[in-house]
């Protein structure tokens, strides 16, 4: 049977070989391919094909992507593949304007083939590259065609040996000389050394170097940043002055330099100054456009969410290619059966159901709400060029700070934990390095903790809330936002009288329970939080003290399931919206519900305590939905798979290929291995040099 | 102020440097070498204190431990190490015999300096060793002394590349030929090969092989295990009829070489069978002293208990060194503070709080309750040589197979979570390899998943809960268990009709409060356990699928629920006995009690469901208790962390040793690593090969 959409796919989305997982894919309720069509669009699957093909067709970038291989080594592949990417020049700027989401697109497939190589391409690109375009002014622009030339190479060298999160503490500074209009870049002590800047090890030849600013007789103006060359472009040697290195091994993306530099009475021209927030004449005088500290942070709003959102979709990435991978493994590994003869795929087992098949539904929820909050944060940076002064503007900047501060943090550990149970669901096979569970890990990792602190980050958005909050108190405004996450607030009494009515088991198979049930949550985590915070005041606690007495339980709590509303709001619209072709309306609705009724079900507790739950079939009866859908969504749990699986090349699993030949796969990768049957080179150490038992004995 | 036994103390337990950590020390309500003197005794300290010097003195075991280095090199370097433990002979057999408690020590003082070192060792001598004397007989003791003095090197060979878990389904076989009294041992094909057995990839020379017994006429006699020699001692060149290699990189401990080996046709003499359980005579006639399968399988569930009571203990190590480096860093990272001049520890924020200090109670209760069972499992094996037939001996084996097939997988998931929140805590420094938290997540992981999944072992524990109080029903048999572990099962209805009663703060401040809400917890599971499964059976599912479908949300919750609560109890009673030294009472009473509540807080939406608790401040008041104790308990935080520590040596992290001078450590551990400062060789792939941008684009 093929649909009318499936023909016109059969090109870009060439049938799988047929083996092992077959079965499932001929139980599944809906064709893979206009479900990926649907939601990718043939020009984004045109566009990712091409990109894999250039890497699949490509030696320099066939295994090993880079872990078996020394550090030297990956990191001389790894720049070597970066610069492949600027010779591709898959995404020229003109059609970058055109379809801004290709950009995303594009670091999401490098990105499933090694965060590494993004991560240096990112670093220089769109970190270095961007900040200079956005906080300076027509004076920098010179130095565009050299990073898109790869004349210099960049870094973005924000944090310090001894600050990270609290980045207002950064202690570079930067004097201004009014007799050689000069800034003299210094680092008053190794604490104060630029630490763990990607790029910063060995490859950077310039850094955006934030440092406190000084003029004569003026004082400290705050944090501002400099465009610092750090190392010759001809010989990458250090320049004077500058004492650069690297950090050394990492848990993950070894690929990338991360590196420190400590910068001695450095000079560099005036002109360097990324001058957006402020300037200072060349007789010493500092001048800016905003009136205040505050205001001047506020206007850098926006670049902080762009690296938060890119965040957040990285970390979706990760989540998709490990659940492709644990999935794919589960429906093709036998272990026990009904009799002793016959064995059945561990998928059948509702244990390894509950285990993977939610994470493969927060994989699509979120994966649908970062690329949407993406294409948000695309129309207010488009604002932001053009200035708008309009209060909707300001709104948005407002409301994508606040999605994007917690959208990390959900991100981040939602995938890290489904990567961890991913690698444990495949047993020892997943603890094998090859078949890639451990790296996604690993390179996920650092989501949890750069950009911000994913606790810290979750403030933010609290914070976002309760000032809504006070604000409707105060006079009435109303609650609503450009992106709608904060409409249901103008209900806020009104949710919190609301109870849980036990619905039939096929109601509750639907997202709208769930949905129901957050927004209630939302509202009681709110009042809770307000009260809590105003009780810390009301007991002398300082602003200081009080917020972070509030977070635990409340603030916190509060943030995250604000978000898992949204996220799962957003898919709930997309998913029950009348343009979703029928054939793909049960199994994306189930989609919905599992992920809305499994994320709900960590708040249980909340729901019973503050009285929305009562009795005991509320909880039970959302325990057996959330089995339920599991065993509804495991015959098309391949096929669901199959839509978000890069190709085998980029997936990079044995136990995670299309033809699901899991033993004949891994045997083969195995064998391929260097060295695998030759005995070790330090045999003569067992064979020869036997040991004396306690012969050291007498130095204990 | 020193105590009377701190003057015995302080050559054993010298004091800490002073620097950045003694406002903290001097703030502890207790004295740390008396609670150290106290947990483990002057005899265990000084033996601990003789091992870690032995490895700080020995150039052998200077840094790196490996990760940096190549795998061929980290190899040979634990080899080296593990013939050196030999050499140093730190237990000899009657000291071992004399305090079997040193066991235990000494695997925990060379698995804090390296997992590798010790699964090297402890999988040729305690596990190849020790399953040849156990499941043996005397003609088998001729292998002792070659084990002992490394003349050969064992591997334990029973998992195959398509089965773990289900050891009963695998493939490989053992063929008796009485024409020449030989087995001949067989691979079928590639799948059966044996797979991820740890010393067989380059060192192994003899391995003990599980395979299905055939005798001629008479059929199949299921799984025995066999000694079979795979590679020459002499060449280490693998011998005639067996492909043996190694399989590759894992995602931690790769200074252990896992590997396998299939069998062609190989034949081993007829003694080579390890005959407890069952022999051939030389006609061919299979003889044992079981009258079935079952008991057969029965009788080796002590050996299975030995692997899971040593990984619980080798997780809770691990948690330890985390939590350690994990509270010193937080002790001494400064960010944020009430004003913006002054900076406070993040140790003094409750978010970083909570997110640690129930980690160290973890560490505290799962610590004693580990050594506890450890002891337990030596009464029991000792009964097992002698042939105890008492019932009590039975029932004893029994309880512990139950206390251990939950307690492994609550021990290494709470390692787990633990070391990933730890290296979280830590932020950017805690994802820099040379501060060892990504080493501890990555050598733990394996204990998720080996000596059975964590999922599958639970089941173990939940149908001995399931049979006593089927055994109760039936006949009313006592609930009473040797170690007492079930004995409160008596008071079962009584404790499902208990409520909860809101105490005073106060009184929430003891453990005695979580304990009785565990017990009614535990009830509460196993009635709705039990009522599950009838329900299924009743409606028809067999007795697999019923079993199955019990899993999530009953059995399985039952099984952690009933380990919690047995964790508990233990801590509870060890902290609360009239033998504690008083000034040490507080600190402990408040480490049991928030080990308890924290634990207990995840099941707080069962307290809820079940009727257990009503009302908001039931749940509002536990998690007040908690944060009072996280704040009580952050004064001693470091001290209880100088208790359980291993020397800096062996902790062997940057911003975890003890003299707290975290940033100068990390910068001169930073400047100590290899071409830190130099260019990278490949410099001139960017300096003189300069890329033209789209040049490839035509390969597209």
């Amino acid at each position: 049977m093929a649909s009318p959409s499936e023909g016109s796919g059969d090109a870009l989305l060439p049938d799988f070989p047929r083996g092992p997982l077959h079965a499932y894919r001929a139980r599944a309720s809906f064709s893979w391919k206009e479900l990926a069509l649907f939601l990718e669009g043939e020009d984004v699957l045109h566009f990712k094909k091409t990109i894999f093909s250039a890497l699949e067709n490509d030696p320099l970038f066939a295994p090993p992507r880079g872990g078996d291989l020394s550090m030297e080594k990956y990191r001389e592949l790894n720049f070597l593949r970066c610069r492949r990417v600027f010779e591709y020049d898959f995404l020229p700027v003109e059609d970058m304007l055109r379809s801004p989401l290709k950009v995303l697109v594009l670091i999401h497939c490098l990105g499933a083939y090694d965060w590494s190589l993004v991560s240096k391409f990112m670093l220089h690109v769109l970190i270095f590259g961007s900040t200079i375009y956005h906080s300076g002014s027509e004076r920098h622009f010179k130095y565009m065609p050299k990073i898109f030339g790869m004349e210099i190479f960049g870094c973005f060298a924000l944090t310090e040996l001894s600050h990270g999160t609290n980045t207002k503490a950064i202690r570079t500074t930067a004097h201004y000389d009014p007799a050689t209009e000069e800034f003299i870049i210094h680092s008053p002590d190794f604490e104060a050394a630029k630490f763990w800047v990607g790029n910063m090890g060995k490859t950077a030849t310039h850094a955006v170097v934030f440092a406190q600013l000084h003029t004569p007789g003026g004082g400290c103006h705050g944090l501002h940043s400099f465009i610092v060359q750090i190392r010759d472009p001809k010989t990458l040697l250090p320049v004077p002055g500058v004492m650069v290195g690297d950090i050394g091994r990492k848990l993950g993306q070894n690929g990338l330099d991360n590196g420190f530099a400590m910068f001695h009475k450095v000079r560099i021209p005036r002109q360097d100054l990324l001058n957006r927030i402020g300037d200072v004449t060349p007789e010493g005088t500092y001048v800016t456009p905003f009136k205040d500290d505050r205001q001047r942070f506020a206007a850098s709003l926006g670049s902080l969410s762009t690296g938060r959102v890119s965040i957040m979709s990285m970390s979706v990435v990760n989540l998709k290619l490990a659940i492709c991978i644990a999935l794919r493994f589960s429906a093709t590994r036998r272990q026990f059966g009904p009799t002793d003869e016959e064995e059945i795929p561990v998928l059948e087992y509702q244990v390894q159901q509950w285990r993977l098949l939610p994470y493969l539904a927060a994989a699509y929820a979120l994966d649908h709400f970062s690329t949407w909050l993406f294409l948000d944060l695309v129309e207010l940076q488009q604002g932001l060029l053009v200035k708008d002064p309009s209060a909707r503007q300001a709104e948005l900047g407002r409301e994508i700070h606040a999605l994007a501060s917690a959208g990390k943090p959900l991100a981040s550990w939602t995938a890290q934990q489904g990567i961890q149970e991913c690698r444990e669901a495949c047993g020892g096979h997943g603890y094998l390095a090859m078949n890639r569970l451990g790296d996604l890990r690993n390179d996920n990792d650092p989501n949890c903790t750069y950009e911000g602190d994913n606790n810290v980050l979750l403030q933010q958005t609290s914070s976002y809330l309760l000032s809504l909050l006070a604000r409707r108190a105060q006079g009435g405004a109303r609650c609503e936002s450009p992106l709608k996450s904060v409409d249901f607030l103008e209900a806020y009494p009104d949710i919190l009288g609301r109870r849980f009515e036990v619905p039939s088991l096929e109601d509750y198979l639907d997202s709208s329970v769930p949905l129901a049930a957050y927004e209630w949550l939302v509202c009681y985590l709110l009042q809770e939080s307000d009260r809590k915070l105003n009780q810390e005041k009301r007991s002398g606690s300082s602003d200081f003290e009080a917020r972070n007495n509030c977070q635990v339980y409340y603030c916190r709590s509060l943030a995250l399931a604000f978000l898992e509303l949204t996220v799962l709001r957003r898919f709930h619209e997309y998913t029950h919206q009348p343009g979703v072709p029928p054939p793909l309306r049960a199994v994306l609705g189930r989609l919905s519900a599992l992920y809305g009724l499994w994320s709900l079900s960590r708040h249980t507790a909340l729901l019973y305590r503050g009285g929305y739950f009562s009795g005991e079939q509320a909880g039970k009866m959302m325990e057996n939905a959330i089995l339920d859908l599991c065993s509804q969504l495991k015959d098309d749990a391949v096929a669901l798979v199959d839509v978000i699986a890069p190709p085998d090349f980029v997936l990079d699993s044995p136990i995670g290929r299309a033809d699901g030949e899991l033993y004949k796969n891994l045997w083969t990768a195995v064998l391929q291995e260097s060295k695998v049957l030759e005995r070790a080179s330090w045999w003569p150490e067992f064979s020869a040099n036997k040991p004396v038992i306690g012969s050291w004995k007498s130095k204990l």
